[in-house]
């Protein structure tokens, strides 16, 4: 084995890793279904595999970020010797079936950008077989901070899908406040430090919550339901006169409703997530 | 005038402003329309108004924080001496309505909760009469840092809301996603520490996205809406497999796939809010 890693896969991600870990002095192997996308990275110093079997036989560590699961199957190595990460965007399902079939598998959850690969402050999440882990972890700080989340294998997927379910919210949310704010004659430039100063006390209302969901006990001792019920009404308003979606506020709204209608009115938010559980598909 | 401020209105808000301009040292007068929530302030220093009337003829400054903008109109005096500074929740129009009949008039927006009252990482929202601002500004350091947001009155009450939109937005995302990693059998206390760290970069990508929402124009150079469809079909299944309520990714999946269809799967997700401000209500 003359690599110390192996990329399979050089998308714009793919890409970003095997660069990475070049800057980080390591001996990689890169392989890409069409040529074309390996010259730029053996210009920087990679080895170029002939073929997908070849890579991963050149190093002790295999990361994948292929197009999806089916593609990294049709490509795996039957008889891989090394630790496989596989990095390609999938399901938590999909994660416990390769698990299921693979020795030594790790799976991963990118939660950055291309350009934020090899920035400490970025993290990936990894779970799976805990000695494959180890022993390829010292390699992964190439390519951010790595978060091990355990021997499910799925468990990175799943927070990954999830981590992502919460900045859609938060940029859909930011985004409707800002065409808000925008009707009026504000801008988003003079709207949004104050929106992200404000994500700090609401990050501290979420570490308040996170108790009160594992305990299933949700008292309103910051901001009742009733009130937050009030409040709403004022946003729906806002966004009804302005000619703005209401659709977001109405469903917070219809979650505040419910929730007080069923006797809660005294609970805070996190009484919410009991609707969300109940709710038929 | 014995006093330096006066406060109308002790609910727990109320209180907690009148006991925050106490602690800083100031000459308080209190007045509550239900007398008994005046004594524990009375006990801590504050002179008790017989009347509304006498409350506003006390003090330069004059704090407000009723129920609502009717219960204000009808204690307000006529021939209010000081400045008004009105934090009782009410839309941009109260606001704006309240401002054009009361000279020296400023509104506010608390960003925080009772118990962040005092507290100088909590922020309060002004706008209104810059004059006036200015007059009770030193005092309303006791409170939260002061923010003042320009002399057109209604911006504090729409940042408010809009601020609080943000906040729903988050903790309903959080709440959601706390949902899917408990359905499979890890806790909010596990998940929780990453969903706030990741915070941080969607901080960023709102502050990037902002200058994109002021230009009009949303380049997908971290992320293509191409890209978010087909990751938030994973979220969407993930929610469903799992019984969680799908409404809240299921309207992001729909808000994405619109942009798309529309020729606008090469940008990014700021795109988002030219669907937002084009819903009919």
């Amino acid at each position: 084995m003359h690599s110390d890693v192996a990329v399979l896969g050089l998308g714009q991600m793919g890409s970003a890793l095997a660069a990475a870990f070049l800057r980080a002095g390591h001996r990689v192997t890169v392989w890409n279904r069409s040529e074309a996308k390996t010259a730029p990275l053996v210009a920087q110093g990679a080895r170029r595999a002939a073929s997908a079997l070849e890579a991963q036989r050149s190093a002790p560590v295999v990361v994948a970020c292929v197009l999806d699961y089916p593609a990294l199957t049709e490509i795996l190595d039957p008889e891989l010797p090394g630790v496989l990460v596989n990095l390609t965007s999938g399901s938590p399902e999909q994660a416990r079936e390769m698990a299921a079939r693979t020795p030594r598998y790790v799976d991963g959850g990118i939660m950055t950008t291309p350009p934020g690969i090899g920035d400490e402050r970025s993290m990936i999440l990894y779970s799976g077989d805990q000695d494959a882990f180890a022993e390829a972890r010292n390699l992964l700080f190439a390519l951010a901070e790595p978060v091990n989340l355990g021997a499910e294998p799925g468990r990175a997927a799943l927070y990954d899908t999830a981590l992502l379910g919460i900045m859609w919210a938060t940029l859909t949310g930011w985004l409707h406040a800002s065409a808000l704010v925008t009707a009026d004659g504000s801008t988003a430039a003079h709207f949004t430090p104050l929106a992200t100063r404000w994500l700090g006390p609401v990050a501290g209302f979420v570490t308040t919550y996170a108790e009160q969901v594992d305990a299933g006990s949700y008292p309103g001792t910051d901001a009742t339901l009733d009130v937050h019920l009030a409040t709403l009404d004022h946003l729906v308003h806002a966004s009804e006169v302005r000619k703005i979606d209401p659709t977001l506020p109405r469903l917070f709204h219809e979650y505040a409703r419910q929730a007080v209608e069923a006797g809660h009115g005294g609970d805070g938010w996190a009484r919410i997530i009991e609707l969300l559980r109940a709710k038929a598909v």
